[in-house]
């Protein structure tokens, strides 16, 4: 079976065939897990802020969480912020996230019927559920990297290229995968840094979160195999259309 | 300005104000320095084979090369195989040259008004001429990789973060721009390696090379800063038409 790594969402291919994690470390698949972690009930991906704000007015239990330009928007409950949201109290609840990159990578691989949601505090994790699937079902694996605006992003790349490392045997993992040379680079930028944190500060996503106050997200979202939540759409976790 | 690196051709933006290095290294690129260091009077960049042969039936005197699967097409002169191309007679002769991806890459960048071939045997002198004509006029400079069956190909990327490296002033250059994600990125995958022969060797297009029996292209391919000639579309490089 092949390993191969989507550098931005559009470019998957064969999607209904494929097992797939995507990945939007900062920091939207961060603060996925960490909601869940927290104990809420269902995750809802809301395609932008205008549709989370007309579910809610449908469903005004909910909590809206979400980024635009990074900022929290007007009238949201939370922003983007792991760190924020891993002191919220969650429990019980169904949150809507509405984020620029992040969300628009899940509507994107929504062929596949085994998504994944990754990031590097799940990544062994993840690495594990997703080859499970692949293998149970002959299936290739893609890790899709959510990017930036339609463009690469490093720390998308450095954390798919972390998960590749396990899927291909680094540390102990099975070595089931063949790897495209895409898989391949992107082990080689995980491999060659071992700071994720000093590595983050130098994208543009990383300074953007500095920009705005929020540099200690980077930590937190640096931090590798803290969890082993692995959440996958359609088990708590939902796609909203743009109705 | 900006020093980005496109990944996949598709991947550029606003073309019509950037200077673009298109590259292909495996082998069109490569090919292509070669074949106007053996005095060929101009190359005629053909979007496929048929389109290269009618252009033959119309002017007799042109020669054709290229690949198809990386082999040498019925009826053409030439294959893509620049070790043969480096010893063979094409002074004064225009050359037809039709390849899967690199001729694909060169017609996807048309739009930008300044636009030259690179690859690691003139990629100093390559790094050098966009950007004087970036830095001349206030533009962005864009590295296209071709990649390989619309793919990520390492051996692009490489190359792209060897030319990067010239120009974020890594070997005394001059350091003008500000890199993206993508170029971090290729510079990373360049610096991390020094032997690019046996990275070539582990890329998809590496071992197809290898498998039809021209590995030594690779190590051709694989020399860096041999040649100061940098072809640029429009001056002895022409784009056919589909016509």
């Amino acid at each position: 079976m092949e390993l191969h790594v989507a550098f931005l969402p559009q470019e998957i291919e064969a999607p209904e065939r494929r097992a797939v994690v995507v990945i939007d470390v900062l920091r939207a698949t961060t603060s996925l897990v960490t909601m869940l972690e927290r104990g809420c009930d269902e995750v809802l991906i809301a395609p932008g802020l205008d549709a989370a704000r007309r579910y809610r007015e449908a469903h005004p239990d909910v909590l809206l969480a979400g980024e635009r330009g990074g900022r929290q928007p007007e009238g949201f409950d939370f922003g983007n912020s792991p760190v924020a949201l891993s002191q919220a109290a969650l429990a019980g609840r169904r949150v809507v996230l509405a984020t620029t990159n992040g969300t628009r990578a899940v509507h994107a691989v929504r062929r596949s019927p085994v998504v994944f949601v990754g990031c590097l505090r799940n990544r062994r994790a993840a690495a594990r559920a997703v080859a499970q699937e692949a293998v149970g079902r002959g299936w290739d694996v893609t890790l899709v990297c959510a990017g930036r605006e339609a463009r690469f992003s490093l720390e998308d790349a450095y954390t798919a290229g972390a998960i590749a490392e396990v899927l291909l045997g680094g540390g102990g993992g099975p070595a089931r995968f063949r790897p495209t040379d895409a898989a391949l680079a992107a082990r080689t930028l995980y491999t060659t840094c071992p700071d994720a944190e000093s590595l983050f500060r130098t994208t543009r996503a990383g300074q953007n979160v500095i920009e705005i106050g929020l540099g200690e997200d980077l930590g937190y979202c640096a931090a590798r195999d803290r969890s082993d939540l692995v959440p996958r759409v359609g088990d708590r976790v939902t796609l909203l259309d743009d109705a």
